[in-house]
C-alpha cells in the first residue's frame, strides 16, 4: 500500500498518521522527495482501504501489488515528465533524443557536437567523461576537468548534458556540471551510487544492467525514488545473450512491458542496444515504434576517428536522416 | 565461389565445366532448384574469377565468402520474392501477414478464420495441425484429417495455408494440402527435414532454433536451397534468454542483420517473440519498423477458450486495428 | 496418477480397471513396456488411492506430483539399471565409461578404438556414423556401410556401440547394427523420433538439447517411456550461455538434480560439455564426483588428424590416465 | 612485455630504464604493489627481449600475450599463496574452506558460528554485514557497529573474516575490521571500488559478475593488482542463464580455464551456485575436484530461521560431513 501525504501536512498530523497505519501492522517507510511525501505500507495486512483514505492529511491512498512501489503504474496512471530545465522535458509527450560521442575527446570535439544538436534542434548531448573500462590500461575518460569545459560550451549554447556518474564521491564532485546523471550498465545494481543519486535530487538516466532483469530494473529505479528523488529516466540497453553476432540483444520486448509497469520514461540506448552502425538506425525506429520516450545516440564527425566505440557511433549526416524519420515514426505511434 | 550456369547448359558442356572448376583444385557440390542451376566451389584456391567468368554456359560467377554461399546477398543482390500461387506473393515489396489459431480446432474455427482473413484481405492462414509439445501427455493436433479439410476449406476462399511439418514422412502426406511447409524452432536443425524439404521444392517456412544463432539459420536455410528449393522464407520468433519477464526474447537485431545477409524474404513471429497478448502489437509494430517482410499472428475469435496458447492470442478486434497499423508502419519505411 | 499393473492382468480385468478410474473423472493414457503395463491417470480429482489400490491386477500405485510421470523418481526411488547385453549394464552402481572418436572414419580408426578399448576393460564404443553438421557441405559421416563394418568389428570383440539417430526412418534401418541408439542434441526434442525409439525398444541415450531445460529432458524421456520403451540415459552434454571461453557450459548442476528428480542413469558428454581438450579431464572427474553414472569420451590416437571435433578429443595415453582416476574418484563417492 | 624490476632498484635507474623502454615505443605502465615492482609495457613493438633484459636493475622479462597481463600465469608460473596472517594462507597447497550465515545477525550468531568452525579446524568465517539487496526495502544488514563486534569475537578467536564491501567510502572505515574484503558479483565490475582495493593492499575476494565473463574476471583482478595490491583471491559463483530450475549455473568449467589462466587462487562459491541446499554438497565437491583451491559455504545452526538465503544455507550438521568429504576430494587430486 502506498499513501501520498499532502505537502503541507504538519509534523504532528503526520506522525500520529504513521502509529496509525503502523497499528494496523503494517510496517512503514517515509519517502520525501523534491515534490512529494510518501509512506510505503508493507505488510500482508488487509485492510479496507477506505478507513485509511479518509484521514486528514492524506492526498491519495492506493493499493500498489508490485514490490517497487513508488515506480509502479499501479498508483500513478499518468506518464511521468521529468524537467531538466531551460524548456528541456522528457516522457509523457515528448521524443528525446539524445545524441553525442561515446566518450567527449575535447574542445573540438564538444564544438563539432554542439554544433551538430543546434543545427538538429536537439537539446540534450550525451558524452561519458568518465569511462567504465574492462582492462586498467585502456582510456578512462578525460575526468572532471573535461566535464568542466564540457559544461561551459553546452551551457553557452543551451544545450543540457547526460553523462556517466561511477561512484558516489563523484555525485558531489559533478554536481554542477551535469544535468542528468547516467548510471552505466554496470553499476546498476550499484545500490550505495543509486541511495546517493536519490539524495542528489538531480535527474537520473539510469540504465538496465549487462544482464539485469527488467524487475531488477525497476528496482534500482526504486532505490532512487525512495531515497528522495523522482526524476529518473530508464534506459533499455541490451542485455547479454549466447547470441555474438552483435554486441547486445536489444531487448525490444522490455520497451512496452516496462511502459505498463512504471510510471517513468523509458528510453533505449540502440547504439550499445546493437553495437554495430548499420543497423543502429533500424533498431532505433523499432524502439521508438514499439513506445520508446527516446533514443541515445552515438554520432561522431568522423566515427573512424573516434577515441572509442567508433564501430557503433553514426556519422553526423546517417545521424540527421535518422532525426527525421524518428519524429516522423513518433508521429505515427 | 559460386556459379550460376544457363538453365539450357548442354551435358556436355556442364560436365567439362565441373572438370575445369575441379582441375583448378576447388571441391564441387551441384545445385538443381526449382529456378537455376548452380555450382559451389568449396577451396582455398585463389583464381582470377574472369578466367572462368568467360566460359561457355556461364550465367554469372561471384565470389562468396559467406559459408551460406546460396543464400547469401553477395551474389543476389535484389530481394528473393516468393510466388505462393494465387496471385500471393511474399518478399520484396510485399508485406504479408498470415494470420490464425496456434492449433486447428476444427471446422467452425477454420470457417471464423477465413471469415477473418477475408475481411481484412489477407490470403495467407497459419494454424498447427500436428503440433510439438513439450509433454507427451498434451494435445498433438488434429493432424492430417483436420489439414484436409483447412485445405478444402482455404482452397474454396483463395486463402493460402502454412503450417508445421514435423518430420520427413510427413512431407509426401501433407504436400498435397499445404502451401507453405513451415519448420518450427525445435526442427530448425533437423537436417534430414531440410533435406526433404529441399527436394519437395514448395515454399517453406524456416523458424529460428529456440536459442539458435543467426549463423545457424542461414545453414540451415542452405540446406533447403542446396537440395533443390529457393522458396525459403525465414522467420525470426524470439530466442531464449536469462529473462523471464515474457516467454522469449524477440531479437530485433536479427531482422535487419538477415536483411542484410540474405537475399530471402524474413519475417516475424511475434505472438511467440514476446507471448503476451498485449505486447504483441508494439513489438509487431516494431518488426515491420525494423524491416521485416512480414508478421505470423495469432488471432482468435475467442482467445480465452483456445486450445493453446490463448494468452499470446489476439482477438480479431485487436488483430484488425494492428493490420492497419502496420500498413502504415510498412508504408512509412 | 501412475498405476503399474501386473503384467498378467487379465484383458477382461484391465478393461474394467480402465473404466473404474475413469469413472473417478480421470483421463487415462495407457502404457506397455518391455517390463511393466502402466495407466497414467490424468487430472485434477481427489481420491483416496487406497481405494483403487486394493483392486485386483494392481501391482502398484503412486501419486506423482510430476508431469513426467513415468520417469519420476516419485514412483521409483530405486535407481534404475539398463541392460545392454553380454553383462554390459548403466546406471545403480555402475560407473559407464563411453569412448571412441567423435565421426567413425573407417576401419583402421575402428581397430584402433576397440584395441583401445579393450586394453582400458572399456565394454562401449561411442562414434557417429551419421552426423549432424550446421553446414550442408561438412562431412556427414560414413553412414549405413560405415555402420555395418562398426558392428561387425565390435561384436566380435565383446564392444558395444552407442551411436547416433538422426531421423526416424533410421531406426529400422539401424536397429540390427547398434546397441544404444543415441539422441543428438538437436533432436533432443524431435518428438516423432522419440516416439519412434520409444516403439523400437532399445536403450536410448538422449542428450538434453542446445539450451534445453532440465523439465524439456525429462519431458523428452517421458515421450520414450510412454511410447514403450523403459530403457532410457539421460546426457547432461553442456548449454549454450552467453560465455564463450568454450564451446559449452558444462551444467554440472544438472548432475544431482536429474539424480533426484529422475530414477534413470545420468551420464555427462564432457567432451562436448567443455569443448577444449585439456580441460575435458578435470570436468568429468567432477561430473562423476557430482553423481555421474558415467562418461562419454571422445578419444583418438591421434586427435590432430581425426575428421571432426580434435580440438575436444584426448589422446589414447591421456584418456587412459583418466579412466584410472574416474575409478578412484567413482570409490569415493 | 612485463618486466619486473629488483625491489631495491634506484630511482635513478628505474627512470633510466622507463625512458629506455620508452625509446622502443611502448606505452609504459608502472606499479607498485606489497611485494614487486612491475613496469608493464603495452604496444604492438616487436623487440628481442634479450636486449632489455640484461639491464641492470631488471629481476625479469617476460613476453605476456594476455592484456591482462599481471594477473596472467604466462609470467608466474607457480601459483600464489595469500598469507592472510595468523598462519592462515590461501591458494597453492591450502584447501580454504570458508564457511558463515549469508548475513551476520548478532552476538548469538557469531558465537554459534565461531565454536562450529573452531569444531571443525576452519579459519575464515564469512558472513555479510553490508547486504546488497534488489530491493531498497530489504534488510540491508547489521552494518559497521555489526562488523566491529565480529572482528571482536572472532579475533579473539582466531578466526578470520571475509565479508563485503560495497563501496569506496567503505574500504577505510571497515579496513581494520576485516582480513579479507570481498566484492560481490554486482560490483565485480565496480572500477574505482577495484582501485580502492588495490591501493587498501588488504586481501580481496574477487566475485564473478551475474553474467561476467572469464576474461572480464581477470581483468577486474588486474585492476586491483595494477593499483597496488597482489593478494588477490579469485571467485566463481554462478552465471545467469536460461535455465531457472535452480539459482545460478554454476560454472564448473570456469575452474579450470582460470587455473589455467591466471597464478592466482580460485574458490567457488557453491551455495550461489546453485542456491538449492541439498545440491551444494555435490556441486562444493565437485569444484574441489575440477581443482578449486577452496570453497564459500553458507551454513547456519537453523537455516529455516536465518534472516536471508535460508534454502541455500546447510545446517551444521551437514556441513561437517561436506568438509570432511572435501578434504579427502582434495587429497585425491
Amino acid at each position: 500500500m502506498l499513501i501520498q501525504l499532502q505537502t503541507d501536512i504538519s509534523a504532528d498530523l503526520h506522525e500520529k498518521l504513521c502509529e496509525k497505519i503502523q497499528q494496523f501492522g503494517f510496517k512503514i517507510h517515509e519517502v520525501k522527495t523534491q515534490s512529494g511525501k510518501y509512506i510505503i505500507c508493507n505488510g500482508k495486512v488487509e485492510i479496507d482501504i477506505r478507513a485509511i483514505g479518509g484521514l486528514q492529511g492524506i492526498k491519495d491512498i492506493h493499493y500498489v501489488s508490485d514490490e517497487y512501489k513508488l515506480v509502479s503504474r499501479q498508483w500513478r496512471v499518468k506518464d511521468t515528465e521529468i524537467d531538466v530545465g531551460s524548456g528541456v522535458k522528457i516522457g509523457r509527450n515528448n521524443l528525446s533524443i539524445m545524441a553525442g560521442p561515446c566518450a567527449i575527446e575535447g574542445r573540438q570535439n564538444i564544438l563539432d557536437t554542439i554544433e551538430h544538436l543546434k543545427k538538429n534542434n536537439l537539446r540534450i548531448l550525451r558524452g561519458g567523461v568518465f569511462k567504465p573500462r574492462s582492462s586498467p590500461y585502456s582510456f578512462r575518460g578525460v575526468g572532471i576537468e573535461g566535464l568542466k569545459e564540457l559544461y561551459q560550451l553546452c551551457h553557452e549554447n543551451g544545450i543540457k548534458i547526460v553523462t556517466e556518474v561511477m561512484q558516489v564521491s563523484q555525485v558531489v564532485e559533478m554536481f554542477d556540471y551535469v544535468d542528468i546523471f547516467q548510471v552505466g550498465a554496470r553499476n546498476s545494481q550499484n545500490f550505495n551510487l543509486l541511495d546517493a543519486l536519490g539524495e542528489a535530487g538531480k535527474p537520473v538516466l539510469l540504465k538496465r544492467g549487462l544482464s539485469g532483469t527488467i524487475e531488477e530494473l525497476l528496482y534500482s529505479a526504486e532505490y532512487i525514488f525512495s531515497a528522495g528523488n523522482e526524476k529518473i529516466i530508464l534506459c533499455e540497453r541490451g542485455i547479454r545473450t549466447y547470441e555474438h553476432a552483435y554486441r547486445n540483444t536489444f531487448d525490444i520486448n522490455a520497451i512496452p512491458i516496462l511502459k505498463e509497469k512504471t510510471h517513468l520514461p523509458v528510453v533505449a540506448d540502440t547504439s550499445h542496444g546493437v553495437g554495430i552502425r548499420r543497423f543502429v538506425a533500424p533498431i532505433a525506429l523499432a524502439a521508438v515504434m514499439a513506445g520508446a520516450d527516446g533514443i541515445l545516440l552515438e554520432v561522431h564527425k568522423t566515427p573512424e576517428e573516434a577515441m572509442s566505440d567508433g564501430q557503433q557511433t553514426l556519422y553526423f549526416e546517417e545521424a540527421e536522416m535518422l532525426y527525421k524519420k524518428m519524429s516522423e515514426v513518433y508521429n505515427l505511434r
